[in-house]
């Protein structure tokens, strides 16, 4: 939908192929997603794999990811910081927060420290998505494997003009901090892990 | 994909409002369809809930929908009757099947009654796209909504083109007598009903 002929170094579906190719291919992909999900080798437990499905449904759909992309299509030249906010949060963080609560339901933590890693997902998907922003102002094609700088010429906000880079780096910075923070509440093993990726979100030169 | 700017006499999405919208509606769409599905108000059984899901993803998937409207876009002029009949299998006939099969699953029917009304819907569905071809080479723009005989134009082979008017009616009928005979192998309280739908298949001039 941005036109961009480039992602992680290689050409996009459209440029490949043609735009019908990549709309069927989405949608194709979208109903592989749920047929994984929902099948039994997932996990023994049904209500857990309709778990899951519900959940991704609705990080996926208009309270989500494409809910997100619509905003995202008719940019508000003065949109403030919270609005921006919003937007990432469908358009990005929805799928990223449930990447970590599908984890949490596959392995029937408890309602306390699912709670607990959604906060931690919130605060890494938002973390994420302005590590995203400063790259585009500041970070190498060749290494992102697309185009940059494209959105600036479009009119459109971003963390790093709403806050400049310094304070968008700040603020990155901060909400991986408080993202660690929830860690200490959900009595989870892979906690390390979490805490790696948290990290890496932001360290992340592509 | 046609670029019809009409159904069912209304202006489609992508007309009314612009491609990313019409392609965005779709995806939030497919979406929702997974989480009603899935989530509880549907059935009190999750197996039946994420049995459900499963088909559904298959017949809107590359092996269904998604999968025949590829075939579609890439019309071979020379194609024979078995690569129609596939062709539409796969776009129009996997969601006609699973509409039926969604009942015997909600109604937890026994696999040999599933297995009947597979067939009965596997027949009906094909009766219903030979309808569409007649209806797109002799049928009313003002009924139907859209525009017909455009396919013609295109190349592209329909079960008028290949079988005659009067063959694809005979063979429309013939599928329809086989879809009911199908019926009498599933002990299905609806049986009167779905009879009725197999004949309105062909029947309807819209």
């Amino acid at each position: 939908m941005d036109d961009d002929d480039l992602r992680r170094g290689r050409p996009t579906v459209h440029v490949a192929f043609d735009e019908a190719t990549a709309v069927l291919a989405g949608d194709a992909l979208l109903a592989l997603a749920f047929e994984i999900l929902a099948d039994e080798p997932t996990h023994p437990s049904a209500a857990v794999r309709a778990g899951l499905v519900v959940e991704l449904s609705r990080a996926a759909g208009a309270a989500g990811m494409a809910g997100g992309q619509m905003l995202d299509l008719y940019p508000d030249p003065n949109a403030g910081l919270r609005a921006v906010e919003r937007l990432q949060r469908l358009k990005t963080g929805a799928l990223i927060n449930w990447s970590v609560e599908a984890g949490a339901i596959l392995g029937e933590a408890p309602a306390a420290h699912r709670a607990s890693l959604r906060g931690y997902a919130d605060n890494v998907g938002l973390a994420f998505q302005i590590a995203d922003d400063l790259l585009d102002y500041g970070g190498e094609e060749a290494k992102c494997g697309k185009r940059l700088r494209k959105d600036a010429g479009q009119g459109k906000c971003s963390f790093v003009t709403l806050l400049g880079p310094a304070g968008a780096r700040a603020k990155a910075e901060a909400l991986v901090e408080e993202a660690i923070e929830h860690l200490n509440f959900a009595d989870c093993r892979s906690s390390q892990l979490l805490v790696e990726i948290a990290r890496f979100a932001i360290a992340r030169d592509r």
